[in-house]
Formats: structure tokens, sequence, C-alpha cells
């Protein structure tokens, strides 16, 4: 990607009058000029994306994931200043175990949704990134059609020590993909954690993804994802595994029935399709635009959206209360103590809880 | 209940030397110290409780339930002093909509086990209790039987502004009912907000109390309550509902089918039966039976208590963190007018919970 292409621009940038410190020699002096003057402005980067400049969104998204405070304070300028742009898109979520077909939906779903017009950005969700280094969607080339697709913008997950971080980041992703003009938002999730409730509590409808024909319809569904899912898809729809898939149809939509209606006044589906053969792929798209005008007349659409809000609000509030208390050292370590004496029934949760607060 | 029955033995209380402040009136003052001898000591509590003394018992509780600074600080050191009694029952949560039948359900299943020679205390979870004044268990001429039977204990839900502290103080009533030699505790949720999910984690088997024969199966059951059930229990199956039961049963065990192994290694059962008729009652105490021999052998008993006591350890602080924070003025205001700034796009979650935690 042209990285440099904005260079001339950044001599804007308000840091180009700063003498480099005395100290320093004139041949790193100089680098560091060079260097400053490829850092496009705020401005600049807002312009770019506002356009549709897929360079500068990329160049916007990697100081969001930046662990370097300048940079996440100018991403914060860059969101604020995308946010009247933002809030346009239909957000999608999608899940499954690895092995479902993930990546092979997403490009038939993604090429099928750009051949209509849409634009359309991909996203990921993988607190595991980090650990592995085999990030989902890091590997691009196993969507090789949509990548080269110049209305679909793929961008693996950000990495981070917590699954609220990398939410966070692919939260404010969003944003900035919705400034940039993409009206579809795809964020796939492996489901390590929790991270499919961090998805669904960012994204309008949530598909999980399925397969028939392994002769078992449990294949270890995490608990609740059911409960979550606006659709479930049966992927590998084809072949021998058709019957199956078919059975499995009916299966689904029977323990769906056991579930109380959802706040959104949607009952949701279960859809077949084969993503390999590409069939059955506008069924579902057009199952979300009958999501879309259900939950939009009823208002839970607007609802939701806000109530998201709130909950991301409050949450990363409680998080950064709860990690600046466990990060002290001393607590680090009478926590350790008072959980030994709990387990020994010497001391109630309750009991250990009031003594570790009051130090 | 003899409430003055142990008036005698407070004369060793150690507030007895104390006087009377010299601006009451001696009649006041006279009253105050006969209300004093009425107060026993830490000691004799623990000393009536550990040897089945129901009074003090109860005493112990309103202790706990109080919301006098004194009296939790006393009702603390009775709790630690009851610790090694406790931790020797089978704690059991119970839940199901109103009407299901939880009060007809817990008075035959109760008096089933003091039949043969359990000891049961019955507690209740109910957050709701404060504003409507209905507390469930409130009424205990609903279990007639099991009141005037003495080896059961009822003890109706304690109230409270929020449901950590009404689940604090059951869960510090189930060690002192322990240590009063009950052997099964069976607590009651109707579930209101969370308080089904404070109850599973209180507690070693979850039963789910169900009806069928409404035509019906849905009956407002809430998201994940399935998923935490050990066993779906369907009530009022006798006469013309039996048929209607017996087909929910077999979609329960479909349903339940779907759902991926638990962490228990034991698979939800559904059973039927009729608390009215007293019919089915004795294979569910077969079941838990079960149910404690599967989950004995695979260790997974002891390791879900450690597990439930760190939960509440950490929720405390979780908790506390939390009420701390938000109950500043201060802060109250902000939130609001951050809340408002998101919901109208001008600014992030993100950005609005950075400022909140930096006043």
């Amino acid at each position: 990607m042209p990285e440099n292409k904005k260079t001339n621009k950044s001599a804007l940038h308000e840091h180009e009058g700063i003498e480099p410190p005395k100290t320093l020699s004139s041949d790193s002096a100089e680098s560091i000029k060079a260097k400053r003057k490829k850092q496009p402005s705020v401005d600049d980067l807002v312009n770019g994306i506002t356009s549709g400049n897929i360079t500068d969104l990329s160049r916007a998204i990697t100081l969001i994931e930046s662990t370097n405070q300048a940079h996440t304070a100018k991403a914060h300028e860059i969101i604020t200043a995308c946010l009247p742009h933002a809030n346009k898109s239909t957000r999608i979520g999608i899940t499954g175990v690895p092995g479902v077909g993930k990546s092979t939906f997403i490009e038939a779903f993604g090429s099928y949704l750009t051949s209509i017009d849409k634009k359309v950005a991909v996203l990921a969700v993988d607190p595991s990134s980090t650990l592995s280094k085999g990030s989902i969607l890091g590997d691009k080339t196993r969507m090789e059609d949509l990548v080269k697709d110049k209305n679909a913008f793929i961008r693996p997950s950000p990495s981070g020590d917590s699954l609220g971080g990398v939410a966070r980041k692919t939260r404010e992703t969003i944003i900035l993909c919705e400034a940039a003009g993409f009206d579809t938002i795809i964020i796939e999730t492996v489901g390590v954690g929790q991270s499919e409730t961090a998805v669904h509590s960012m994204v309008d409808f949530f598909l999980l993804l399925k397969l028939a024909g392994a002769g078992d319809e449990l294949q270890g569904i995490k608990r609740g994802i059911i409960e979550m899912a606006d659709a479930i898809v049966i992927n590998k729809a084809d072949g021998d595994n058709l019957k199956a898939a078919k059975s499995a149809k009916v299966e689904f939509n029977r323990a769906l029935h056991l579930y109380p209606e959802k706040d959104s006044g949607w009952s949701p589906k279960v859809s077949l399709c084969s993503a390999l053969k590409q069939e059955g792929i506008s069924d579902i798209w057009e199952l979300i635009q009958d999501y879309l005008k259900t939950t939009s007349s009823n208002n839970y659409f607007e609802r939701n959206r806000n109530n998201q809000n709130k909950f991301w609000l409050l949450q990363t509030i409680e998080e950064r209360l709860k990690s600046d208390f466990y990060k002290s050292e001393k607590i680090k370590i009478e926590l350790k103590k008072q959980i030994k004496l709990v387990e020994e029934g010497k001391t109630t949760p309750f009991a250990a809880a009031e003594y570790l607060l009051s130090l």
C-alpha cells in the first residue's frame, strides 16, 4: 500500500516547527525531521477518511491500535471529528467455531454485497491473536477475491492484553470505517473467552455460522451463543451434507422456539447456505433486510445502539476501576493470601473483600 | 417463636456494665438496660447456633440483615466462628416464574426431605422485596406444614437496595444454617433481574421449575436460565395436564441436547412432578443424589465451591469499587451529561469514560 503518498501534505503538521534536542547529531536530527514529515495531521487524516481514502483510513486505525499515548490522543481527535459522519451502516457480527468456514463465508457474502453496490469493511475481534500470532483475518490470502475488491476493506484483529482493549479498538475502527463510507461492517470473531458477547454488543445483527453433517449438532457451541443469534446459518449445505443440514435446520428451529421472544421483536431464523458454491448467500442478505425493517419500525434498532453506547461507556469505566485496583503489587500479594484463607475456610469471601478494600 | 427464651444467658453480655447516659430519665435508662440484657454475646450466639438453637440462629441472621454497623461487625465475628462448622450441606437453588407452584413444590420437597431425616433450611433471594413488600417466603402460611416441621427452618428474603447486598446476606446466612446443622439448604428465587445468576453462583445444584399445559412452552423463560439448570422439573404434571407435561418433557430433552456438555460432567435432566399430589418428589431427590455422586467423583463439587468463593470475593470488591465511584454527586451529574453527548454523537463512549475517570 502507498503509505508515503501524503508526505507533502504533512508540512502543515503542528509538530513541524519543533527543533530537535541539541544533544542529537545533525544526522539523526535530520532523520527525525524526515520522519515527522511523513506524519499527516489530524485534519489531513479526517479529510482523507471522509473522502474515502483507504490509506488514510489504515493510518488512522494504526494510531488507534498503537500503545503510544501521543498516537492514541491523536486517534481520539480523529474519531471525534469522524463521529458526525459515522453511525450510518449495518453492523453484522459473525461467529462460529474454527473449521465452520467463516473466511469462505465472508468472502462469498462480502463479494455478493459489493456486487449489489455495497461498500464492505471486514474487521475482527480475536483477543487470542497476541498469543497465537495466528490472528484471524491476519492472513488476507484467505479472502483472495475480497482483498482485491476495491469496495471492500479488510483489517485483521487488533492485538491487545485484554478483550476489553481489543473490543475498544475495533469499536473505534467501526466509526472510522463508517466515516470512510463503508455501509456494511462485518465483524468476525472466533469466539474465544467472552469475545462473542463483546461483538454482540457492538453489532446490529448477530449471525452464528454452523456446520451440519458431523453427526453431532453440539459441536461445542458455547453457552449463551444460541440465545444471542439473530440467525443461525448452516454452512456447507451442499452435496452429501445437504440432508444433514436440512435436518439440523429443523432441530435448530425447534430449539429456537423454546426461547422467549427477543426485545428486538425479531424471531431468529435458521438458514442454509453453501459459501463454497455461493448458494443461499443472497437469502441471508434478504433476511438481514427483514430484520432491519422490523427493528426500524419498532425503534429497536436505535434503542439498541443507544444501549450499546451506554454499555460501552459504563464498561470502560468499570474495567478501568478494576484494573487500577488489581494492578497494585500489594493487592496482588494480599489477594493471593486471602483466596487461600477463603479456600481453607478461615474467612469468608466478603470479609476477605472488605480487608482488601481497606488496604 | 420463643424469641425471649435466652434472656437470662445474656447477663454475661459484655455491654452489661456500661452505664446509660445521665440525660435519660431513669425509666428509659431502665428500659435500655433491660433491652441490653436481651442481647446475647457473640460467644452465646455461636454456641447456640452450633448446638442447633433456632432462636440464636434467627437472631444472628437478624444481625446479618441489619444496616447498623455494630450489628454487622458482630455478625462477621459470628460468621467467622461458624465457618469451621459450615460447608457440609447440599445447596439447592430453585427458580421459576410466579404461578409455577414454587411454594407448593418446596413444601412437598422439604417435607419429603425431613421425612427421610434431613434438616432443611429454606432461604430466598428476592431483590424486589423491598419495593413490593411482597417478599417471597414472607408469607410463611404458604408453607403451612413445613413451618410447623421442627427439622425445617424457613427464612424470608432479606431486603436490600441491591441484588449484591441481598445475595451477600443470603450467602452469609447459608453459613450459619450449615453451622446449625442444616444439611440441605434450599434457596428460592423468583428470577427478578439477575437474581437467578446470583443464586446459581451460591448453590451446588440448580433446579428450574416449569409448567406445561399452558399451550406454550416459552412461558417467558429468561435468557440463559435453561443453560444454568441442572434439572428442569415440570410441575403440575397431573390430571388433564399430564399429557402436555409429557410432551413438554420430550421437547425440553431435545432442547437440552443442543447445549454443550457442562463443566460438571453432568447432563441436565428433565423430570415430571405433581407437588400438590406429592408425586415424583422422591425422584428429584434421587436425581440430585446422582448429581452429587457424579460431581464428587470428578471433583467438580469442590472445585465449583472454590470457584464460587473466588467469584464472590472478586464480585464484592468490584461492586464496591463501582458503587464508590458512581455515588459521587459530581459523577452522577457529569455521567448524565456525557450519556447525552454520546447519544447525540458528539463524543464516543470511550472518550466519555476517560473524561469521567479523570474527574
